[in-house]
Order: structure tokens, then sequence, then C-alpha cells
């Protein structure tokens, strides 16, 4: 299903921007588990719309439980089934798009492929919204994650030209990453990352940057092989976050321009235990964990819903068109877009754990 | 299953460098297809090993079709086996890499992973060499998306500093590519990427590189929201080559740096067709082609395998060793990945077109 | 996922008998695809309790549909995603199972499975009641089958002793099913069925029976080899049924007593079509439809949850007990199952129709 | 893929009668497992043809490894690749098939599927030569499954008219069980029904029959509810060995006739474990093991190909046709269809051991 990921923790997602409810069936939690319901909200919470930073639209998206829960409150080893009700819609900002597509947006192939059947109101089923499940899913994900030693965390890399001081890959530091509305670890960084939001925001205009996520506490000996490795299976997850065009893994596109030697991250021992001395290789090699951090970089286009005029087509007509987009809009979606980016790691790894439960080699 | 990628071209890859054969295992080949083995044979020759920039291991690399034709030689609608028999192999040098793990290798997790039973000679499962059975599914895809109109080719954008002319994304001039032992536009360029290749050998160092590749003629319409978009699904696939450190899509990793309005490709009516101005998007918005050229970027990281010395431990000893790689190993896989990027990728739309057909509203 | 049945067309249920909501999310429905929500809602009746024959517990089971629709109530090519409140619960009834299960029901095995935690309220996933949503997703596929000439229609073969009329499989006369209380084709059947339910039920007892489904119009072709033949994918899906212990195709376990010259099914020539004279085959060969009916035939455990006294344990004192099953339940749950048995067939046929339209040959 | 079967233990099977081979891959095999290759070739003899009761083509049939083995002769965490080359092989027998189909064969849906390019040599992917590798990854998967303590076996619970006795569903003693060439208990049973094979063989004709299968020492637990239960995966498993019409468990269609308080199995407990005194339910209920012994009936109809003429059609001339089959088959195929049946039956099951590992409730 593609709103489906996950093989063994399985998160399936539905819903569009002004349907009566967006939601997510979760498999695979385990039986008994009583979830810290508390920190699931202080988590969507960090995702939900709002700020000065933010699209205008309010929504408390609190999670309604549908099913999954026995009369003790815990999981029952059914699926968990919640739903956040849709409210604050105004689906008529959106009438023309279904005649003049917004460019840097999905109604054009949307259009095509569901031969206009599309919903267009908030961006339908493409629509951010949709990572609100996500988190709720990733929160759940975290937490029993945290049973394993395995914590999740992500900060701005950068926005624009403004770059948040970098985390060192063999330890880093996940604690001195702000809790703020921009999760970073340099305040100053922070105020130009700021700047340039508003500013874009200021010109009727977008800005995009880039979320680094690392993982600590991972076992060696996750992920298999080829096709289902780490990265395959981190990559396919992140793709699934709206306005994402690159991932890449410890030094990404900058390893393209360095030497083997200068790559290559020595083995040690340390306390009896195998490390490296450096950490390029992003904790992962042939697919498979070793151990290390695992450090994901992610790249996100600006915000293409922009208020200034674009150029672009009538389906209908089939002519030029222009266009000036209505609705409210993120001038930057980077800073709410770290906890998607925690929440669809701790997916994808809490699948791992389970997976490698699986494995006949443990 | 982990070395298993499509679903509906599915191709199912085995072997390790030194067991008897590697292969692949193909179905969803139209049933009455007469592939043109030549050109098989042509395209999985651009990966083989061989040249001065390359490996000294000779393969002949010659696939042997064990199912899937009828007596007439056309597929038959069962599923395509194939393997080729593994030759020139020299076990004998890496006895001592199953105590000392190569840096930057995946000697280390695999031992973690599979309990120290992992093949190890040269590299076992982990090899380049899995990516032959790759290039022949690829090349049959290819010759079957050429019905379609589509064209998938990639070129070497750059080796460490050297980097390749751009081609333009909106109508790259594929043909500009040179079928030489260096696939770029800029011949000057193969000239300092060579000199690069050879500069790292001479050093026992290798380089690494970026392969960008473009789709043309790919209708809009295909791929699917959220988790099985163009773009998941290719980086899924693209993470499968060993050494990706990183796949992004049109802008990719500049786009974090850039404005919406400069990002935004905006919609013209052409010929009666709808088109961008500029192709950013790499033809997929919201994981849908738009009919716009695709194109991908892959990372890739310096060969691992280098000659001079290197930090490591001795698994059986517990403590810090020190090690220098034997066997035959190319100091940069980029030129040879052209073709593995180009399968992969061909493979993927592929798929998409077959998954096409699928959709109820097609 | 284990609530997740179809490949194109996906239905994936959720829910406990007591819990908040029972409901599924369904993937691969035609875009601009309005459904007759009449015909759904009288086909769910079908299914729902109430009568003489049922249990006592009231359920209106009415859809809410939550998402998949746009504007102006079509499907929009996002997962159309259902809920049905669960009204009318006694939880009490229930509390002493989970400590004594109750013989021939899930209650012990998923004690052992979830530890102890499993829903026991009502049989909490394991409950029939989880078959309304699979009848929602199957209207829906019928009125997507009917447009390609499909039809699927189901009957009581028998309940107990009392057996039905025989259809001709060659060409089963659909019509003459009584869309009565009881789905039979003989009425004097009827009058056997009834009196043997409500002996059952005077005697604090139950019954068993067998369905038998016929779906016409099917086109040849339909299916794949070995293990997603129409038989694996109809079975696999069929056993999800609770109660179901067989599932046999055309002449079934009747085959094994016959000799070859008996079975086979002679082809003629008839108005240009290839057909058969007989339909012991059940309209499928090698796992692929021959274009005559698909006749299968589902065999029906007596309902386990009996009144009188039974020898069950105590769980916690790992002791002997004595068990009387309080709760409302079916004497016979056959006539119930016959809407379900047609909603799986049809979910199952459809996903084949839609399967179809990707295989390379079409 | 539609020639795989399993979520961990995952078989892929290739190859048609007259291919160059016949083979599989599996993943899922644990590293550092050294199967007993003798077990294994003992085991697929059992299926071997040969003998009066066969079809006279003789295949020694020998697995040739092609991958996934270390120097040590381990498995190595690479997918297991094996082939059988085909040999004896008289193709010239199938040349009128192509155009006059065989009753009770797949010959013509294959035709309409494939479009007229299906191999129709011996059956093509259709022959029940596909079972050889079946039996390959099956006998590897009882070496796996003795470690657990769970056996399983079949014997021929009836050949047409003749039974073989009962074995005790709650205790079967599976060495009363012979390892002549039929696999029976009962030696008088075992001579009526060599005498109805032969029968029919000197009618130029076939039977058909069935093959009773019980697994013990399943532990309580494994399997999922709904789609993925044990029955569900068994039933798909099952359908895919040539010729099966009907999968049962416990008792199968006689539970249509019982009452439930005839067809509960009573709980009790015994040497401080949970047992059901008789065990109607097949160790399975609401999909999961209860830990009683997995008992599963499987119908085999006749084979298709018998020698005398039958009716049939000529699809070049869109005419009746009369055919008599040659080529060399079996004329009945329960007798080797026992260790398919076995070897199905461990594959899942060895599956499901896996899974249960990775249940996050384990």
């Amino acid at each position: 299903m593609s709103n489906l990921i996950g093989n063994h923790y399985r998160v399936m997602v539905f819903g569009q921007s002004h349907a009566p409810s967006i939601g997510a069936v979760i498999e695979g939690l385990p039986a008994g588990f009583r979830p810290d319901w508390d920190a699931v909200r202080a988590f969507m919470a960090r995702r939900a719309p709002g700020g000065r930073l933010a699209t205008s639209r309010r929504e408390a998206d609190l999670p309604e439980i549908l099913s999954g829960l026995n009369e003790r409150g815990e999981t029952c080893g059914a699926p968990l089934a919640m739903r956040i009700v849709n409210g604050d819609t105004k689906s008529q900002d959106y009438a023309k798009l279904r005649d003049v597509p917004r460019p840097g947006h999905a109604d054009y192939p949307a259009y095509v492929k569901f031969g206009g059947a599309n919903d267009i109101r908030g961006g339908g089923q493409f629509s951010g919204r949709l990572t609100a499940p996500l988190c709720f899913a990733g929160a759940l994900a975290m937490q029993l994650l945290a049973r394993e030693g395995i914590r999740v965390r992500a900060h701005i890399a950068r926005i624009e030209n403004a770059a948040d001081a970098p985390l060192d890959p063999v330890n880093p530091d996940l604690d001195a990453i702000s809790d703020g509305d921009l999760a970073v670890i340099d305040l100053q960084a922070a105020e130009a990352m700021r700047r340039a939001i508003l500013e874009a925001k200021a010109d009727c205009d977008s800005v995009g940057g880039e979320v680094e996520c690392f993982a600590t506490g991972v076992p060696a000996g996750l992920g298999d092989p080829m096709f289902d490795g780490v990265e395959n299976r981190l990559a396919r997850a992140l793709f699934g976050i709206p306005a994402v065009r690159g991932v890449a893994f410890g030094a990404g596109f900058d390893a393209c321009g360095m030497r083997g030697s200068a790559h290559n991250d020595a083995y040690r021992m340390r306390d009896g235990r195998v490390v490296t001395e450096t950490n390029r290789h992003a904790g992962i090699l042939g697919g498979i964990t070793t151990g290390m951090p695992v450090h994901v970089r992610v790249a996100f286009k600006p915000t293409s819903s922009i208020a200034r005029e674009q150029h672009s087509v009538s389906l209908s007509a089939g002519e030029d068109a222009v266009l000036a987009v209505r609705g409210r809009h993120d001038p930057c979606i980077v800073p709410r877009a770290v906890p998607v980016v925690e929440a669809v790691t701790a997916i994808t790894l809490y699948d791992l754990i389970l997976e490698r439960s699986a494995s006949p080699w443990n």
C-alpha cells in the first residue's frame, strides 16, 4: 500500500487535508504496552501549526483512539487505529487550483493520475497535514526505542544560508539541541534562520533547508544486504515526507570529493567494544548498522505554495495562465519538519528492532 | 526479500563474489518478448571489470539462461532465471579479513549479523559483482522501456574535484554522453577524472564521485503518493548499489539554499502539452511524474578497499590491529557504476510502467 | 499486515468487538468513482445481527466515511477510510473468560500470544463483528465488478444435515437464490435449516454448515501460477472469516474419489468461445481462470460459544474448570456468513481484475 | 512474486519442465547452518519419479548449489540458490498441445494469459516437476524445525475409495507411517490403493486422493489474526501444489454437519500444560496455534493427463477436436505428493517460527 510503511512496525496513513479525518492504523505494537499519552501529545505539538514562522491554520490535532487497546488501556495485539478530526478548513480557497495547478505542487500530476478526481482542497492527500499521524506513530516508536536504549533526535542543519553548528557524529550531544521553535544548537544561527524565514515571508516567498537526524544507542547488526539495508529503508520512508528532495548518510554528497584514506573510519577497541574513530559511514556499512550513531541528512525544498504571482496553465482552456496562491502556508516547513524526520526515523528503526528478533541468527 | 526489488517487474539477485555463481530471477517480463541478447551483452560489458581504471580481475560475465524461455526463445510467463559462473577467484587473498575487518566495508557488521558465518571471500554478498545480474535485468528493462519511448542514460557528474559539463534537465542531450571508458560529455573533464583516479591509485588510495541519471519520455502520472512515490522507489533501489551514500532529485541539496520563487518550475503550454519551463523538480511532484525528464543524482563514496595501511581491530584478539588490504579493487568504482545506476533506474521505471497499467484510473 | 488483504484492491481492517470503533482503510478504488451508498447499506444489512436465528445484539452498523472522497463525493485516489461506532456492548459479560478460555474460541492462543493483554471483550479482534468492514469493502468491490460484467453470489449449501438444492456450476442461476433470512434455492430446505438452528438453540447448542459461492462473468486469464493463483488467494482470504475450516473448489474433496475421465471437463466451442461442458474445475486451472464460473465451497464449524457447560481450565489457578458461556451469540453463523463469503470473494476478484491490467501481457 | 512463498523463510521457485533448469532461491536460512545433505537428497528421492505407480520419466534430480554457502560449507546469510538440470526431456511429445489444450490442465488458461507464448513442453511452469525445488526447501526447513522439536509427517488418507487407517489427531503416531512407496499406516489399505492406481492406469485413466499432514511439537502462539493465521498461510501455500482442490483443517468439511457441543475441544490441565481432550480444531484457533498438533487435509484431483481420447478444441481452427494425451504421466500423483505436502507445510511452519521471534510480544 502506498500509504503504508514498515514490515513489522507497520504504519498505514489515511486522510486528506479537508476530509472529515486524517489518521493512521498501526500494526506491530507489543501487546501489553501502555503508551505515555502526554509524551505523545507533547511530541505532536512540536509539529502542530502555529507561531509566527508557520501557517495561520489552527488545529488542536488531538488524536482520538479508535481501536487497539484493551479495557486496561494497554495495547492488545489488535491494530491501533487513531484519527484526528479536521477542523478550521477553508475549502473555498482552493477552488481555482483545480484548473490552474500550483507550480512545484502535486496538483498537476495528481490531476493526470486521478483523472481530475483528486481532492484539491488543502493539497488533499499530498498535504503536510498527513505528517501528523506519522508523528503519532513515531512518538510511540520512540517510547519503545527508549526501552532499547535508542534515542532519535534531529536539528535544523541549515535554512537557506544560515547553518547551525555541527554535531560530532561519533558522539552527538543531542541534549544541546534547543527545544524552542527552532531546533538548533547555535542560538545565533537560530536568529539568522528566523530572519531568513521572515524575510522570505515578507517577500511573499519561501525558503528551504536541511534537517540532520541522529540515532544513538543503535546496536550493530540491524538491516539487510542490498535492498533492505538501513539506508534503503530510511530513504524510502523519508522521501514520504512532503518536500524532501535528497537523503544522504554521513559525509553524504561530500564523499564524492573525498579519497578513501580520508573517508574510511578506522576501527578501534574501546572498553572491549569495537568502535570507529570517526563516523563518516553514518553507523551503516553494507546496509547494516555498526553500532555507531546513525546519521542521516534530509534536504527540504522551499515551500512551493507562495503568494506571489507565478506562471501556470489553465487545464480546461489549455492555455497559459497566471496564478497567485491563496490559502495559509508555511514560508518554511523545515522547523515543523524536524519532529517529522525524527518520527519517520524512529518508525524505521523500531521496525528494524522487531525485524532483528526475527532473524534466524539472533 | 532483501535481495528483491520491484512490485511488478521483480528482480531477485543471488550470489557471492566467490560462490559458484551469481545470478537473478526475474518476474514480470511480458510473455512473448524476444530479448536482443547482443544488446544485453553490450550493456553488461560496460560494467564488466577491466581497463587501467579498474580491478585486474577478469570475468567474461556471460549470462547463462536457466529458465523462462519457450522453445522459440521467447519469454513464456515463467520467471526468467540466469546465472553467471564465477571464475578467476583468488579466495586466499581474503583469509585475514575474517579476523581484521576492512574499514569502510561490511566485514564487521556482517560478522556481527551473521555470527561470523558471513562469506568473507571477495566481499561475499556485499561485492560489487552482484551488480552484474542487476545490469542484466536493467538491460531487459531498457529494451521494454524503449517500446514506451522511454530512455535512461547516466553520466559521471564528477570524480573527486573534476566535474563534467552539466546537462539541461529540461531537454537533456543524452547522445552527448561518451561511450568511452568514462561516460561524460566534456572530454577534458574525462581527462581530469582519469588523472584523479590514476593519482589515487598511485597513492594506494581511491576516489569518490557522483553519477547523474536522466530518464526521458516518461509519461505523467507514474508513482504513488507518500511511500511509493518515484523518489521513494528510486531511492530504495539505488541505495542497493554498493558505496552509494546519497540520492537526490533535481536541485537536490542545493534546494536547501533556495527560495520558492527560484525553485518552482512554471507551467507552460507547448504544442498542446503541459510542460515546465525549468526542471528543478526532476520530473516528479508529490511522488508522481509530471512528464518532464526524471533526474536523479547519486553520491558514491571512494572505494573502501585501499592498499595502504589502515587502523582496524583483531576480532579474535579483541585488540587494535593494522591492516593492508590485498586483493584486486577499483581505485574508483564510479566509471563502472554508470551502467548500474542506469540499470537500477530502468528496473524501477519499468516496474512503474507495469504498475500504471494496474491503476484503476488507467 | 495480518489485517490486510489484497495487492491492488487492498483492504485493511481494524477494531475489536468492544473497542470504540471497527473499520477499514481501502486502497485501490478507482478515482472518480461515486459509490451507490444505498446498495452498500443494503448489502451490509444482510450481515447485520438481528432476527430469531441470530444474536440479540443490536447494531445499526452504519458506516461513517473518514476520508477518501473529494468535495463532489467521488473517490479521489486517497485511501477510503471508514468506521462503525460500536454500541450496545455489554463488556461485563466477558470478565470470567480472561481466566477460563472458551473451548473452540481464540481466547487461549490469544492469551499465550499476547501475554494476557488480548482484548477479551466480545472476542476482541477475533469477533465476527470484524466482518462488517469486510462487507463494506466487498460491497464496493461488487459495484466495480458489475461494471466488468462479473457477479458474485453465494447460498447456504447446507446446515447440519439440511442441504439446499444444487446449482448448475456451468450456468448457475444466481437469481434463484432467496433474498430472505436464509439464502437458499429450495425453500423446503430453508425450513429444515431453520429447524436445525432453532433446535440447536433450544439445546443451548449450535450448528455448522457450508456456503457455496459462485462468480459469473469472470474473464479467462486472471491469477498467477503457483502461489498467487485464484485458489491460493481466495483460500487465504476466506480463511480470514471466523469459523472457516475448509475451502475447496469445484468437486472439492469429492475429487479424491474420482477418476480423471470423470473429473476432466471437456472443452467445446460455443458461439466462437471456448467453454467446458462441465465445470468440476471451478473455472480455474493452474491457478488461472478459464472463463467458466468460479465456484468455491466454504466449511463453517458450529459456533464455539455455546451456553451449555463445558470443560475448560483456569489459567490463573492452573487447574481444570467448568465454563458456561454467557453473552449473546448466533446459534449458527452460516446465514450471516453468506454475504461475508460474497464480500471476501468480491474483494479478491476485484483485486485480480486490477492486477490483470498490470500484467505486461495485457 | 507469484513463485515466492514465505515472509521470513522465503522460497522463490523458478523453472519449467523442459527449460535448462528448475530451481529455487531461499532467503532466511540461519547463518552458520550446515545442512545434512544426505537427508536432503533422501527426502527429495521420496518425490522423484520412478516405480510402477509413477511416470516413466527418469530424473536424478540432484540439486546443485549455486550460492549461499561460505568456504566452510555453512550458510552465510546470502540467499541459497540451487538448481536441478533438466534431462530426459522429450519435447516433441507436446507439439500438438499448443493447439489442442488438455482438459483439466492449465494449457488453455495459460494460452490466454500469456498470449500463446506459454511454454507448453511438459506442462511448462505448471509441471509437477516444480515441486522438486519445493522439496529441497522443505527438507532444509524440516532440519531447522527438528531443532525446535517440531516434526512434520503426512500419509495418504485415501486414494479413490481405498482409505488408510486414521491417526489420532491428539497424539498422532507418525512413526506408524510406512516409508515404502505408499505412505500409509494400514498396509492392506496400501494394497487397495495400489490396485486402484494400477486399474486406472490399465484403463488409460487416473485417480485422485487425499493427503493428511500432521505437525507435532508446534508451540502455542504462532500465527496472526485474520489474514495471516496458520490456516490462511498453509492454504495459500498448499494450493500452490499442482492438482490440489481443497484444503481443510481438523474436522474440515465434516464440521458442517456437527453441533458445537460435539465439535468443541475441551481444555484440560495435563502435567501443568494446557491441552485439549480432542483435536477437532487441528491445533489452530483464531489463526493461532494452541500447542496441539496441527492437522491439515489436502484434496488432490485425479491426474488430468490421461491417455484416453477426450473432447477438446483446436484453438487455431476455432472448432471442436479430439485429443489423446501422449507423454509420460503419473496415473495418480498422490503417492509422490506426500513429501510435497510435508515440504510446503514445513516451509510454512518454519516461516512462522522465524516470525514468532519478530513478534514484539516474544
